[in-house]
């Protein structure tokens, strides 16, 4: 299908035209590159700007179960949801060991719905580009909710935190002890934790929990896109669909205030500033790659430093040098 | 001190000399940085090649409690063991909510070990950048054994796998369906699974997760650098000092098997070839920083794309032209 095609296909919600064009954007081909950006542009008038939710948990917190009854409960009331996935690691093996395919399995059968998992890459970089990129088309395509899931701790949450409105950490109930585990570059982050698994055995645990986050978040200053009493530190269920309501209100309601007291065109504009930069950085790294002759300097140089001939500091002010750029 | 005075102090192993140097090294200024060159020149022909073990884990594991038991059984058998640490989220912050000080405090005070928290830096590359230079006067001071520490999933730990000989990956007890939340990247990285925590009540379950992950071990096709039985999961309590012992054998056995067999020094030739690529990208990097001209180009359009006069592509079209970049 042409651009042309996909276009008016995505406008009306279709989702197999969502699909086709997602795995447009995701292509290394130069060919489906240039359309890429030709749909893109085609839907740059599209109207819709979806609620952008960044979601991040480590492995075992329970993120896919909350995501599928997170998004049920917003499907039930009439909202569509797209759950698309940053996830750097995929790169090397195209996903995780099960896959994405048995996860979710409720969400992905509604109609209101759409799921998709981390496109592999071979940088974060190109991950967190095809993901901002896919974020659009679902606007396009009418999804008001749009849920970023990220893994674990690490570059590509600030990439997540740097394309969504709000950014929710999910945690698992914990010791108190372990609580110094979480970085404070995270909580910083964070718009709201959720502890999940607050039902059977771990709920007195998971609510000591909720509590020690609410006792470390209280300690950081206040930020100044934050109303009273955020960011904030909530239990919840996913198991049992305890607590999803109370944070689906808190995210409406910190989503509300930011858009009432202009910090939520604020962000979007940093972040659009942000992505420009990233996008020049790229570009200039590009060159390394493209030029024959620079590419056979670098292939030697390296043969040497991996010899133990050269230092890595000696070959690579060398190479500098050649590029034209001087220390 | 000055470089000619540090280099001896650390070469006879003395850890105050190796402590500044290491400030030094981690300094963002332009002298600290010449003088930080200057005694790594002078320290390049210092004999001992320490093994290097990288660290992951997520918080929560146990991981400052394995590397004190694991350390603390280290030293009494006469080795010295060098801890450092890569977590690029403390860039931020400057560092976890209770911050370094209190852990391991035994193995802080054994005069056989060194133990260095995370450099702040403002970006990943950074951080390793020092860390990697901190390993160089670790051994040059003597130490046989580096362990480098990393937090969670994502790009710390293929930056650690990148500057280690082998990489183990601390786990902690799971149910088996929990089991789908390491990526299939990490495991492939992973020279050796340790499952935490085998004691008192969550002995069985230890010994369950370190089966699951055997079984998953063996599904991944068997690398060129591995010895037969290898990548292994054992079940380890660091509190106990259960499994270390063993632990330690086992990383022994593949140094040794790597050795032998050309994959050691294969390995580091080709991490030496990966830091020159990586420190080529900074210095190019580092010419948008430095030309008044175009950071005043950058900064006015990353303007008009925040205010959205301009698309994140065309704007970086735009730059990358100025610069000389076709794309």
């Amino acid at each position: 299908m042409t651009p042309d095609e996909l276009a008016p296909r995505i406008k009306s919600g279709e989702r197999r035209a969502l699909a086709r064009a997602i795995t447009l954007i995701e292509s290394g081909r130069e060919d489906h590159r240039a359309q890429a950006q030709e749909l893109l542009g085609l839907l740059a008038d599209a109207p819709g700007q979806a609620l952008r939710i960044g979601l991040s948990g480590t492995p075992g917190v329970g993120k896919s179960t909350f995501i599928e009854s997170f998004g049920m409960m917003l499907t039930a009331e009439g909202h569509k949801v797209a759950v698309l996935a940053v996830d750097p690691s995929s790169a090397r093996s195209g996903g995780s060991i099960l896959g994405d395919k048995t996860r979710m399995e409720r969400l992905s059968r509604e109609p209101n719905a759409f799921i998709r998992p981390s496109p592999s890459q071979s940088a974060l970089g190109g991950v967190a580009r095809r993901t901002r990129e896919a974020v659009a088309l679902c606007e396009a395509a009418g999804f008001g909710i749009v849920l970023i899931e990220t893994v674990g701790v690490g570059q590509s949450e600030t990439m997540v935190a740097e394309m969504t409105d709000l950014f929710v950490l999910l945690m698992a109930p914990a010791g108190g002890d372990e609580l110094q585990g979480v970085k404070r570059g995270i909580m910083e982050m964070a718009d709201l934790i959720l502890v999940n698994k607050a039902d059977g055995d771990l709920k007195p645990a998971a609510e000591r929990t909720r509590a020690d986050y609410a006792g470390a978040l209280h300690l950081l200053r206040r930020r100044p896109q934050d109303p009273e009493g955020f960011p904030k530190a909530v239990a919840v269920s996913a198991v049992e669909d305890r607590g999803l309501r109370e944070a689906w209100d808190d995210m409406q309601a910190l989503a509300d205030w930011r858009r009432e007291n202009g910090h939520f065109d604020a962000r979007r504009a940093a972040q659009a500033r942000y992505w420009f930069t990233e996008e020049v950085r790229r570009g200039l790294l590009a060159r390394l790659d493209r030029d024959p002759a620079m590419r056979a300097r670098m292939t030697d140089l390296g043969e040497k430093v991996a010899a133990g001939e050269l230092t890595v500091a000696h070959a690579s002010a060398e190479m500098l040098a050649a590029l034209g750029v001087t220390a």
